[in-house]
């Protein structure tokens, strides 16, 4: 079984863009609250949304379930306040919950958080325990720059995230450390932003010591760990001089590193730099990059082709296809098993 | 002959140091301003800093030339105003001129600007002329975020920027686009906010057409170029996504990237996915990281045993190490003479 452990719902129908335009107008109007009833999407327009793409790239590329959750670039935390942002996450992440109601062989959910600017992040507890103890998910994207491009949040080592990771440990629900669009015009979303998030929330956790304090809590890094792996010397060098343990005792028994990288020699060196017991295969359709590469005649986010291609044992393989998911979540095979 | 393009003053004799801080508190004060004279550093003083570190380390490595600028992260351009920024560059600038005149074999001098948030970066033509004109610099070190990690100015393709490129044009000097230090404490200087800059700039160089308005314009991405050639694949499929030309005929005539990568699997996957023409040899000493690798037995920035373990061809390895660095610098060779 090959388990992608990072899909987005980039496809959702139109309806819920128009829901979400119509809230940025309403928070001109302070009188103005979004209900949940303003939206109307049909099943069938889920299935057909997922059909015609995340599904139907899973049975052309050969991939078998997906950790799914709202669109990363959607989440725009940065968009009005805390109250704006419950909202709108509540409406995605139950849209989550209904494809993988309707597709329940081949998603599995994970939520976003109502993270808002300057909020303590403590505001996002409730819709975590909804998402995890009523609807079954088994993860969440956590956003380490809710500004959107500016990084005016405390570092993710900083006490003001720990009730939230307490909850994380009691629930056994890892996150992935993912940034949503940026509002920042010097910083493009999916270019820069989201691989400078990876790269920043690595060197955060070097910095600190978090795992020491919460030796359980899990966080992937998506897009490959941003630019961690191609200058992981560079991060070994600084963790040594700043007198912390080899990273392998430092972070790798908390972070990991998926596979959205979109080339062979990216692969390669990922899969040669860092062990295969911290590699999660994913690929991020629908998403970032949408084009076929000239170069190899297949989609550039066709990364199973790349796994496949590298230079690994069998048994690495199928930890990176396969059984890592089942250890970085818990709560994975009970949601397939339901 | 081995060139090295990016070297850093980051053992000036500690009188610099002090005269920052003075000036810095001198901020408060608004009819308090530094004057050179305040300055006192002798050329002993100079020779020893250098031949205790950068000059040492040529001779241990075997290198030959540094192309040296100022410390990164002592540019500061978020402290204080246009006019301290203006004084700062000018000390810095002119003790770099005293390295490269007493080591004229060895060094070969490049600038740091004044530049400040939020002004205009025509307020760095001056001295950006003073140095190449008076003190025969042949290149600089352009700031693409002066606010220290907030990233508040327009993207390098924005037309605010087009004097200064005008009068590069004009001088035919190159410049490296790097970051200082950070002010924002999610973002980690040398771990993070160096690498950050280096993807931003290059995801704004693709946004853009820079190089259809300035043909003949030359940037350097240090630190082996950011995130952008592990995620090769993404960069090309994000061009091509936005209908840009091929990244070879769209940035590679302009864009070069250096050798500062820690490890020997970041050179490989460098000298494999960037054309040989566009790599500029470079070890950022002294720098970033001090340590000894303990898989290696040599220092992390040692980079010039990974380039000469790199499967390069040996024209490729010395475009690499001495002729690319008379192309993307045409003022080197007279510095040279001189």
């Amino acid at each position: 079984m090959i388990i992608d452990c990072h899909g987005h719902y980039t496809t959702a129908p139109k309806a819920l863009r128009a829901y979400r335009d119509a809230q940025i107008t309403g928070l001109k109007d302070p009188s103005w609250r979004p209900t949940k009833a303003a939206l109307a999407i049909s099943d069938d327009e889920i299935r057909a949304s997922i059909e015609g793409a995340q599904r139907k790239l899973q049975l052309e590329r050969g991939t078998d379930l997906t950790i799914f959750s709202p669109q990363a670039s959607g989440m725009g935390h940065h968009i009005g306040d805390a109250t704006a942002s419950q909202y709108w996450s509540e409406i995605c992440n139950e849209l989550i919950y209904r494809v993988c109601k309707l597709f329940p062989k081949n998603f599995v959910a994970v939520c976003q958080l109502p993270q808002s600017p300057g909020v303590d992040p403590q505001n996002c507890i409730p819709e975590l325990e909804r998402c995890v103890r009523q609807m079954g998910f088994i993860g969440l994207n956590l956003n380490p720059d809710p500004s959107g491009g500016y990084w005016k949040e405390p570092p993710l080592t900083d006490r003001r995230w720990y009730p939230l990771y307490e909850k994380m440990v009691e629930l056994e629900v890892p996150a992935m450390i993912h940034t949503s669009a940026s509002c920042n015009p010097a910083v493009h979303h999916t270019g820069a932003h989201y691989i400078n998030g990876d790269t920043t929330a690595f060197m955060q956790l070097i910095t600190g010591d978090l795992f020491k304090d919460f030796p359980t809590l899990k966080f992937i890094i998506p897009h490959g760990g941003g630019a961690v792996p191609y200058h992981w010397g560079r991060y070994r060098g600084l963790a040594q001089d700043m007198k912390k343990p080899l990273l392998g005792d430092h972070l790798l028994k908390n972070v990991y590193f998926d596979t959205c990288v979109y080339h062979q020699p990216g692969i390669d060196l990922l899969t040669k730099v860092i062990p295969a017991d911290n590699i999660l295969f994913a690929s991020e359709i629908v998403g970032a990059v949408k084009g076929i590469d000239p170069e190899t005649g297949f989609h550039y986010d066709d990364t199973k082709r790349y796994i496949e291609a590298a230079p690994l044992s069998a048994a690495d393989r199928a930890k990176i296809f396969e059984s890592n998911a089942h250890k970085v979540f818990p709560r994975l095979k009970a949601a397939m098993a339901r």
